[in-house]
């Protein structure tokens, strides 16, 4: 059985990609992605959460805004790699990640960690670790 | 392979949280729960469905009822624990679970059971669990 | 022509109310409302905009958090009243014709504002004045 | 009496602003529009419609891809003008009322057009004109 | 200033359309109909509210029912004219304006009707008439 | 850890069930279904994707065209068996699956496909597979 607890908020960036398979998409455009982070857990901690939902909400904010109103192309840990919206899901992951494990986000254990990246009403994409 | 059906429901409740981690929830306050049930098995019945959706929805309908319109705080059988969002889904699922073994769903053999609820449009915890 | 921005926020409340009419919803219960406000102009302010929406966000936060995370039948403001969905909707709605008239939420002159609060996927209601 | 009919689609572009009151958006960055056209009447055609559905789809995603997958900071027919939300619903609106008065969408004469444009799921802007 | 209170339920039903212009939707062909009704008025009643929003749910719930897993083809009421989303939206609109006429659906007196049918997550229609 | 890529589409689709469960639902009725369709994979490709978006959307555009404005009732393929929303996931997850190892969705080796289709706003079904 697994507990999960999600928590939604959004960045607005700029990009381009590289490749003749992105089409128009390798001119410099932009995206708002609605970026969905999901916590799992085995079990509840004494208070019966998963996560302090304040603490993981602030911690997303965190990252978010290290990215928002900013032209990706531009960011030094980006080069070299198209920043697609699979790319930017585990980038955010991988940050939330390190912040459970310094225990950054309260709750209990946690056994995964899932975060999805809206870029449209008919597209997203999604990273998901074991932890 | 999997299949799965879903239905949604509401229930709309007051109630209150214990421990400083929750800020300002400690106080009474409420909250709308739109509630998703998702029922999984490896295979169909033989009328093509995973459970009979007519009476899941009101199995469901059924479950809710008994919360909705209530101060949680005030409920028996949530004496003592916080009435988390996530606790809330293992009730759910609890419920369904109980019935679905009791073979008041219809279909077939299930595999899993699954809850969501959505408390804002910015949070939502899930519950799910093996069969 | 008509511009509009909107902004989105929410609460978490509970209440209960007095008549015959509101069924179970007469016992202590809770909801969360998601809560739109939309501001309107009939032309945009030299940086292209209805309002600051910076400040409008602010603004509808401020309202919402007087009120978020506590029982709406204790507040001396909704003594004797029903604090329906509808009255909610026009008591945000009040707070920010004041801000407007105060020039709290920059951008031009405004010619309305109108709240809509999501009680659930399935209810919503609106206020809407004129300026 | 008002009959109105509303098709979505979206574009995903690069942009930034000039002016303090932007704050971080004052840096190039991107977003993500989903946009809806709304076309409104007092009465409908012989074929029960406002407009050809399938004409003013098409319509709206010929405009938006003029602007898609681009840096409107780069397009001349932006220059020295903000693009924000308010300001490119009126463009899509403008470009729709020029097609509707050259009988491009189909159906009968219509009463208005309004165009709103979603630039995250907390906030959206709407431009509304009479016909 | 304007109240209003909208409720939420919907339809799946089959039909085909009559013209060349509907193309591939002239063949017998089916949708599910999402549909908003909307109930408006300058005051609220004694007790807060536009109209009693379990009636006003009960009279939408019954003019679906009337209509719903049904071929709209071979209705009486539909012979001869296409019940494209626009029709739809008045038949439905006509029922309740009926219903709020005959007091069915409490509250005071209201000055419009407004019904919305989501035909897809990229199209909807509406008719909006006053009282 | 996995990767995901939903890409969303629809069909509009009239048709009828065999079983006195289904109740009303055995009378010819419709549905617009909202479809999902999510591909999974370990790794991304060189270009940074788990399939070609747009080869993924034009996929099931194909798929969904077949069926779409149709009365399923007569397909040929679903003779003998109702169309249930559980078997039509199937249906269009399997034709994915094809389309997926003949190398037509671009990206590298996927780990599975699902997809979901949303009967309403209270109701869907999905079905996953493992490649």
């Amino acid at each position: 059985m697994t507990y999960s607890l999600t928590v939604r908020d959004h960045m607005m960036v700029a990009h381009s990609f590289t490749g003749e398979m992105f089409g128009p998409a390798q001119r410099l455009h932009g995206a708002t992605f609605v970026v969905d982070a999901t916590f799992r857990a085995h079990d509840l901690d004494d208070d019966g959460v998963v996560v302090d939902i304040g603490r993981a909400a602030e911690a997303l904010r965190g990252i978010l805004s290290a990215l928002s109103y900013r032209n990706l192309d531009d960011e030094p840990q980006f080069q070299g790699v198209n920043t697609t919206t699979e790319r930017l899901c585990r980038h955010v992951a991988d940050r939330l990640v390190e912040l459970a494990r310094e225990g950054a986000l309260g709750g209990g254990a946690l056994t995964g960690i899932g975060v999805t990246l809206h870029e449209s009403h008919i597209a997203w994409a999604s990273y998901e670790v074991a932890l």
